[in-house]
């Protein structure tokens, strides 16, 4: 049983969800780095992107209303959405010096449709009862800050993204500035969605096709810390403005090895992906939130590589967590996700047990979900991936709720629409959502705050733990 | 939109459902063939059965109460059930004449224990507001009129089956007690189910283990005979107890054919499978119960061959309909079911025109599902079949009611217990009956009485026709 | 290195190979009881033979000399052919006693061209410098002493194949007619091919579609006994006209148990497929044949099942040796053929020396290969099989040749011509015999006498033994 | 039939052959791009190359003797040989100008140790009667000329390789330099292998691993035109010292449209992959080197990609030609290799005859082959694309050669040694080249001049054309 005040909901973007029609230049989103990726010629002949274009997508921006009545008739009492700092400031905030008489200025540079356009969807969340959560950044970055195409072919530019010594500051300006104008309507604040996944697959492991794909350890390194920084100031920023609670949204990667309890991998790889961030953040934070979708299965490196100050002295091995076959089976029997993805709930258990123990601050899970289209799985990793919560909640770990990726079918990054994590499916054409099977077993547990009416249910074995 | 008068139910069977616990003889139906079939050497040692035993069932006998309630929590208002006649008669009727006095006779040796436990069931649907629909004969035949072991040998015996002379009278006197008794309870009855496939598996396509897999395509065309003969008889003798309605269940398959349009070996192949028997009985129908899992795709033969007076010009297409890979896909790119059937619910858009307009009756869906253990399927298959029903319902077929095959898993005869069919998940060992994620769906389309929530979410193209 | 002395060539069958033209009556083999097998239309309906017929075949009756000389030309030096018993005698010979005079009174009732064909096969390999290997009985019988179709259906006949009390005394009477007329020719003799599949598939394992598909387990363990007294009685009616080797081919399987070392059921196992008839016949064999293809996983039976005196305790376990997926992989890893054989040669290793150790007689492999159309696999089948006869020989067991089935392709039985055997690809419309590439190899190996030249590249790790 | 002048033999190349011992500075090649690239850090974390590094290879550099006499063993008369740049000139030749005088300053400053051993690989050839073919540049570029990491990262240098200004006449130095050297006993020389793979996965399609992967259209068009004006220089500067035939070998990729006839796009398509270089070069051949592993189906671009002065109209279609899965089947149902090539000799024929139509010049099929560690295919490969070797002969096209790439497995690029391409499986650890059964066939092939006896057997259908 989850308690009363237990979120449920349900995770939205900016980028990836509110374009949805070509033709509308109000609500395209142009000024960002992601606009400018996914259609430059070298992404589109070598594959490194879909093809796929944001505009044509589940159109939030117009229809948001729809999607708070969804959100609403399907059990669901919280919304996470994001705001999109390009929106807010198209054109560089670089000029307006941090602190003193910072807010007026920016105001007077703010795109005003764009402010009251955000205001207009919250007031809507809360009419119809919808708390209101707000990331601040998900991925994307405005292009006066950070110009891919620039910096994968090794051309000068002061647009380095994350990598600018400038970033943290000016996105602490972006913030307060966010703060100051929806101070009075937020419950729940985050600054950033994911800052590992951006350093990561931006300068590190660059095949994924996220901006810019420059192979780069020190910045892999130094664009990690800079968003740390980004959030510190952040808080502070924030805090300035409302006592709502202030977090940051991380996703967390559970390890196991190939040979059973090689610690030494192990405290390495847990390291690396999950504690180096977070420990820079932790004094300011008022939660966690908890993106998961699967493990990591690892193995020792015969020779460890040296990354800056870090030794890495593992690998990941394919055939579990996020390196299996698309729509085929992990190693252990599991089956995996359109994306490849094994499903694997025990790996959130573990995780939320050992941030709980490490930062004792309440947890919200902030992301979980399925990439499949024809709903196969997704009414098992629902269930299953509560039935993980629950068993951490009766352990002792405060966590106050769980917001499923996502209500709606979205604009996958490089992979575009064809992975679809909606529990609703989006007919992208004629924006609509239709709730899919999955979605009356969410309804049927938001309603009786129990997934004890499918436990002795376990096709695949995920509840064996 | 369904009409308030249209039934939402599942149907079962007795030998599939009833028996649950192999230690307790008063649930065991031993005196019928296939409990002798399915534990015979011959067969275990050839794979012919799957070694599963059905005492080891869902237990219906014992916890009928349990299913009732379970049905009417999710939306159902029908129920159609079996009565074993090797339950009411363990030991043979021969001796008594077909006629006056009859009845108190056959009362004499009646397994009153049986009648008794079966009035408790239907007493317990009324209280629950269930509709009584009792089916007489589903497979199953007492092992004195059937001893499938010897018929096999060769040896010589009285015991054929239904390819005895006197087996339809034995049935009428079966069924006209069972009316005698049941009159007042009962709201719909069927003589039996399937009897084609009784036939047809029994003496025609004999590699499908079913009693008594002996090849004789005389007996084919004679047992058929006998049972429309029986149901004909039957029809009467139930009528002079009661005026409810009477009709038959009767698995219908629609036919492709390989090249386009070829309507010579259609009509022969339709005449074979569907009207032969629905001709000889239509005229003792109030209704006609459709049974329907998928189609038939099919080419012309050659060299026709010759069976009795019939010539059969076409044979079966592998990869399609019936004839596809276990949990794979049909040539056609629909998925097929744990038992190789393709989903095809355009089968049954056409069956519903074709038998209405040619008797002219009221019909019931009587069976309709899929075997699938993981659910992966079942909320597909529930929609788009009752969107053919709808469909053909808009164009003036008068359909009463919808019947999934089956309510909780079941004794898959031959197959044992490796085919799931139910909306609950069953677990055998403790009697649990847990639904699976699509009877939530089940549930939302009985009690809004639509499926047009679920329209425009199709991932597997099924309702484009 | 295999001696000059040691034999290389192929095995024929009569049925499998000598039919080719449908409309030539004087090569059609009709009074046998597979002819009438494979065109039964119970067996054709449900598929339980493959609707090809034996009279489209290898043409060998016709075309002899051409694969004589496709022998020779690819380094063969025996040929081992069969007789086809009903050829020589198509109506019964019961009524001649056993005995004195025996011999001119079958010599008035034999077909004399079909014993004249047969001389003139013989004389043209001595002329081409192959040895004769003649065997006289693969699997058909004459019908007049079989009728299997009678026999399935359970009508009374005295026409019970090898289950007949007479049954071993004709075929000593044919056995040595056959002496009497080609004692002169032939090097060496075989009474009969593969008596324990006769007898396992016919009355025990019946769903091979192998004649008459009869379950009767004590008729399994009758007719293996009468073969037994057929060869010895063939033995001694032979050496009665020569004193070339008269020896016996045996399918010999190895078996592996699922858990290792599990004695129990290995000598039960071993004694039933492989002991059981060898241990009858063991005093009347100058030589014994080997025919291998793979193994069987078992597994102890949680309760054994009596098959009259014995107590079989164990089953045979699904993904190995002969019961793997067609065209795919055991779950050891190997490949599996077409047939769905794994390829396994340590087991013929291990069965040589088995063989040798019990019954310390000279061993000719008689068979072995793969259904491999398309040659993938055939040349590592060769090597690996000629690997483990040669480590056997090293080990003191003494092997007299390798007799690959077969030169070219032919009817395999229930399989019809799906299952292609042959070094030589053939075109059965056409009479072409083409070498396929392993042929080749073949060549190479025969010529060389060795198979040095090609261990070290074993891509299946199949001569890691 | 082939005439008794047509060439059977193998190609080989440096880099990918040569080195076989990391222990040994002498025989390592370790000034040249590819060297560098495949141990560098971001390559090897993305898995962008393979990890396998050359040094552990086939070593030609030391059992050359061994490998030229297994090509004789099997009925080669020729091989093609690549020479090394790097090994040459290890330094720059920059400072020396073209002209006069310029041999003897080359000679100053060149490895000799390297010119003797290539002599003596030569000598040994030609001991034992094979022709010498020598290709001079095959991809690899001395690392003075081309530094692939720091143009991949956009730095500054003018190490460019093929996009350097200077690049064709520093070829045309180190290729006159060689024609000095080895005009005496080279029988066939070309300039380079390949030319446009070097530019196009160079700069264009940069996901192959190919250095320096960085995309740049104006490059590829660039360095494709260098790569001609450096062969046309190479041309005149060998002829200045031999008169043997002087050519260039090309990789050609025949198209088909997946919409029939589609002249559009398959003119496009020919010229921008084919026409376009060999157009620049026409005038300075004596033969052209055709290598062929299979087509590329393509269908329009709904908008066409604008590549400097050239409208790209057309891509690739997924599943046929270089597109398959790997170890698979193409969409045609024609196997594919475990590169993923499908099996399609037809192509062969079509380019020989269009080649030879727009330039009648006499061809060399200068490669051709599977990467088959298994030997699964290799015959009918081999057989097949002869067939349409002799079929393009006969209707009169001038094919002088056909030299399989290659005799024994080798260093694959990016791939390593997972891509096995040898008539010889190569063991190298302990450099045993083992002929795989394929070899037989070949050298029955090469020995009798003729795939007649191979004609009728055509298990994948390949030969219907």
């Amino acid at each position: 049983m989850f308690p009363n005040s237990f979120m449920f909901g349900a995770s939205l973007s900016g980028f990836q969800f509110e374009m949805g029609n070509p033709n509308d230049p109000s609500e395209l989103d142009t000024q960002t780095d992601w606009f400018v990726w996914v259609r430059d010629l070298e992404n589109l002949l070598n594959g490194i992107v879909s093809g796929d274009l944001p505009e044509s997508g589940a159109g939030y921006w117009k229809s948001y209303e729809k999607i708070h009545q969804l959100a609403v008739d399907f059990g669901m009492d919280t919304l996470r959405i994001g705001i999109e700092w390009s929106r807010i400031f198209p054109s560089s905030t670089r000029e307006i010096p941090f602190g003193e008489g910072m807010l007026e200025k920016l105001d007077s540079i703010a795109n005003k449709d764009a402010v009251e356009h955000y205001r207009k969807i919250m007031e809507d969340m809360k009419s119809k009862g919808l708390k209101v959560f707000v990331n601040l950044n998900h991925f994307t970055l405005p292009l006066w800050l950070h110009d891919p195409l620039a910096v994968r072919k090794g051309k000068p530019t002061d647009k380095l993204g994350w990598v600018s010594d400038d970033a943290p500051v000016e996105f602490a300006k972006y913030a307060e500035y966010i703060a100051w104008k929806f101070g009075d309507i937020v419950d729940y604040w985050s600054s950033m969605n994911e800052p590992h996944v951006v350093a990561q697959l931006g300068y590190f492991q660059i095949l994924a096709g996220f901006p810019p794909s420059y192979f780069n350890p020190e910045w892999y390194i130094k664009s990690l810390r800079n968003e740390a920084t980004a959030h510190n100031l952040t808080y502070d920023a924030i805090k300035r403005h409302t006592d709502k609670p202030v977090g940051v949204i991380y996703s967390f990667t559970w390890y196991d090895t190939l040979k059973p309890n090689n610690s030494e991998i192990f405290e390495n790889a847990m390291w690396l992906a999950n504690w180096n961030f977070m420990d820079q953040v932790k004094d300011k934070v008022d939660y966690i939130g908890v993106n998961y979708y699967t493990r990591a299965m690892i193995d020792k490196l015969p020779k460890p590589i040296e990354i800056q100050d870090f030794e890495l002295n593992w690998y990941v091995v394919r055939g579990y967590g996020y390196a299996c076959q698309e729509g085929g089976f992990a190693l252990s029997g599991r089956p995996a996700s359109e994306f490849g993805w094994e499903i694997y709930p025990e790996g959130l258990y573990y995780l939320l047990k050992a941030i709980y123990e490490r930062y004792n601050k309440p947890l919200i899970v902030t992301e979980n979900g399925i990439a499949d289209q024809n709903d196969k799985y997704r009414a098992q990793v629902l269930i299953s991936h509560l039935y993980a919560v629950e068993k951490a909640m009766n352990e002792g770990v405060d966590v106050r709720g769980y917001l499923h990726w996502s209500i709606v079918d979205n604009y996958e990054w490089a992979k575009g629409y064809s992975k679809r994590f909606g529990l609703a499916y989006t007919d992208f054409e004629k924006k609509l959502y239709i709730p899919r099977p999955s979605m009356y077993v969410f309804r049927e547990i938001a309603k009786t705050r129990s997934i004890d009416q499918f436990k002795g249910y376990d096709p695949y074995g995920l509840m064996k733990f």
